[in-house]
């Protein structure tokens, strides 16, 4: 893309309304603009990492074995009636009466909507296991929406449902999600620790939050410190290998890691040695669940199994704040310049700093830098506005692309641009194709 | 995708509510699922396709220079009085109060918002041309919803915006959106003619509409018959050259042909030679727009051009019904045993059935195929259920895809399996390195 016909509207100052740093950050970068509160349209650039971001949760999800489809974002009150959330839900549920006066609402969730799916559909345990899930906009009415897209009031969520015979598959069930979330995150190149937490509204015996720590964070967590050392990396995993699954959830959950809700002071100075003791803040980027029949009973979402018993299933769900993922990003990778993205989220690959714009073998050299960059399947944003070198490296900084090539007069005249890493700084001088294979190189196999 | 492992619900009966084939043929192949009049679920297979025909809309557009970004489904209420459509739009408009009782209604469409987004951020002509766009799931509260996603309430469209200092630039961007339209629908397997069409509660003095012929189509259409031998094809086109975009358009819309509400009965007969002269009926799968400074004038749109005055933008919107088109191109491609997708958008490139499951040198064939169909960055549905073959090829049938490789012992003795075309019937014997390079070879380029 080029700049001089993309809309990036940044802003030198920043917005007073804003409280943390990625809500200043986003405004800032022009990757959102807010319009209502709690409501936010994003821009081309914020639209791109979400993309990016939804992208990743869809490859890990279907790597596990999980099928996408997609409910709509209005519900019948009806559906919500029959598992009794629709009264119990409270203000954050968005009512809606259509013109034929029926009662709808904007999904905060999507328990009900599919449960009826699956029991319209499905009654023998010979279509079991499934995992279904959908990445959609839901609304909650919160009261005060605040710190951006952290906090808002339309959101975009990866949420999934998983539907077995007994008890023991779904727990393999939240075992699969608890390991394809840990490596969404990392992907996103965050640390996100499970912490058990408290289940809330949705129900259920068991649930892990996902939690990347940061000091805006809305929870309090206490964690033994070795916890942020836990990766899971590059090993491969057979989603269908219960007792692999099972192994990498003991591994990243044996040591304590709790939020305020479910925090054990007993269990903390009993179990975690002083030294290791932490107390911070945490993000909430994810929650997985197991919640038996909660769902399923009063829905009547029943198999029959193989000896003929009909049985309601056992269910579990599973939700990944796509949009608030954004934000938990920044707070996670920024610093006094801007935002500095990592990788696997970031919103081009690398930018292309055009030192003296309107100089002919400036002007070709980017040229020639921009096409060999896509030639390798890559996408640049290439800086090309008549604008000083100064106000071009504090965009570049700000919007936070890690890697910026610089290419000048005086370094063409030896043959070389400059290759600079947003998160270090450091800088190196390469000829032009070195830039591009070492940008290639940066991001093969992403 | 393993068909065991797969979520497809297709029905064997006929549901007596769909009245036309697109809508019937989608329930039946497990594509979507009703949860309240006009409003659906996307199910497995119907998601695959919707997200096909996205990430064309997405390419062509992006080809053609325009800009991504995602607006909120919920808008509002005070940007539609400042445009005055709020009063003006009747009962087909879902209105909304939050917990907080502010006006908001969930988006019929985005000009107001679009406009918004500009004015705050945009204010010289060094700025334009710019056209934005997205693809969102969108509300009009039909009376009475039917034909299944044709004429659904939530509905998943594009919509796009140009903004345009002169009406001769802003009549470019009219044309570059012609053309990048024809090319979308030929991508998916359809001819879309445009037709002057009526504006509507949109305004604007120029509009096409874009319709593909089918008899279930809402509109009468009336049309120089030659016109359905336009193709663009693959010729190059470069969006930036006014003369070559204008001639494109010029091409396709010489002859005569539009709908029943611009119809000219005197026209018709003085140009139209009668052995050419046609009257059908066809869908609506999309709209583009020219209406000037209808929306900029009211809600202070501006610019500032290079000589110091300020003036309205010029703007056009720009409409391609998402949802509708997965009806729109079953209409227009089925036959009496299902669907028949074009490899554009189909939901997996070729099936594999496996005509005796459990037989174990077959069940090794079918793998194989499945594991090198894969490798070619190919997606195959494979039917590894322990059903009949009249099922299977049952199945295939009606989900559509266009192409099928049958494996079976007897020709397996030969080292053969079995390419068919879904939409010609025909079948030819090859090894199974042969199938996988045919499929290959039908798929490359797209």
């Amino acid at each position: 893309m080029r700049l001089s016909r993309y809309f990036l509207p940044v802003l030198r100052e920043t917005p007073a309304e804003a409280q943390i740093a990625s809500h200043r950050l986003m405004l800032r970068a022009g990757m959102i603009k807010q319009q209502q509160a709690g409501i936010y349209s994003w821009l081309p650039l914020g639209f791109r990492v979400l993309k990016n971001i939804e992208r990743i949760v869809h490859e890990e999800q279907q790597r596990a074995g999980h099928i996408p489809l997609l409910m709509p974002t209005l519900q019948p009150a009806e559906l919500w009636r029959e598992s009794g959330r629709y009264d119990a839900y409270g203000p954050e549920m968005l009512r809606i009466r259509d013109r034929q006066d029926r009662d709808m609402l904007f999904g905060p969730t999507n328990e009900e909507m599919i449960t009826d799916i699956f029991r319209s559909h499905v009654s023998s345990y010979k279509d079991l296991p499934l995992t279904l899930y959908h990445i959609q906009w839901k609304f909650r009415d919160e009261m005060r929406p605040r710190f951006g897209v952290m906090r808002g009031r339309e959101f975009l969520m990866k949420d999934g449902y998983n539907f077995d015979v007994t008890k023991e598959d779904a727990l393999h069930a939240y075992n699969r999600h608890m390991v394809s979330y840990l490596r969404t995150y990392e992907r996103m190149g965050l640390t996100a620790i499970p912490m058990r937490a408290d289940s809330g509204p949705i129900g259920g015996d068991d649930t892990h939050e996902f939690l990347v720590l940061a000091e805006t964070g809305e929870s309090e967590v206490f964690y033994d410190d070795r916890v942020t050392n836990r990766e899971l990396g590059k090993r491969d995993i057979d989603y269908d290998d219960r007792a692999q699954v099972a192994a990498v959830c003991e591994e990243f959950t044996q040591l304590y890691a709790r939020t305020d809700e479910t925090h054990d002071s007993g269990i903390w100075e009993a179990e975690v040695p002083e030294e290791h003791r932490k107390v911070g803040r945490g993000i909430e980027v994810g929650q997985i669940f197991y919640f038996g029949t909660k769902y399923s009973e009063p829905m009547g979402a029943t198999v029959q199994t193989a000896d003929g018993a009909t049985v309601p299933v056992h269910m579990g769900s599973h939700g990944i704040g796509v949009s608030r993922l954004v934000g938990a990003i920044i707070e996670a990778s920024h610093d006094d310049r801007g935002i500095i993205w990592p990788e696997g989220v970031t919103p081009f690959h690398c930018g292309i700093v055009n030192l003296r714009q309107g100089d002919a073998e400036t002007d070709a050299a980017c040229e020639a830098l921009y096409r060999d960059l896509q030639g390798k399947g890559l996408d640049p944003l290439y800086d090309d506005r008549d604008a000083r070198a100064g106000e071009k490296f504090a965009t570049m900084d700000l919007i936070g692309l890690p890697w910026r090539i610089t290419v000048g007069p005086r370094g063409l005249k030896e043959g070389k641009v400059e290759l600079t890493s947003r998160r270090t700084g450091d800088s190196e001088e390469l000829t032009p194709a070195q830039a591009v294979e070492r940008v290639a190189g940066i991001y093969a196999g992403r």
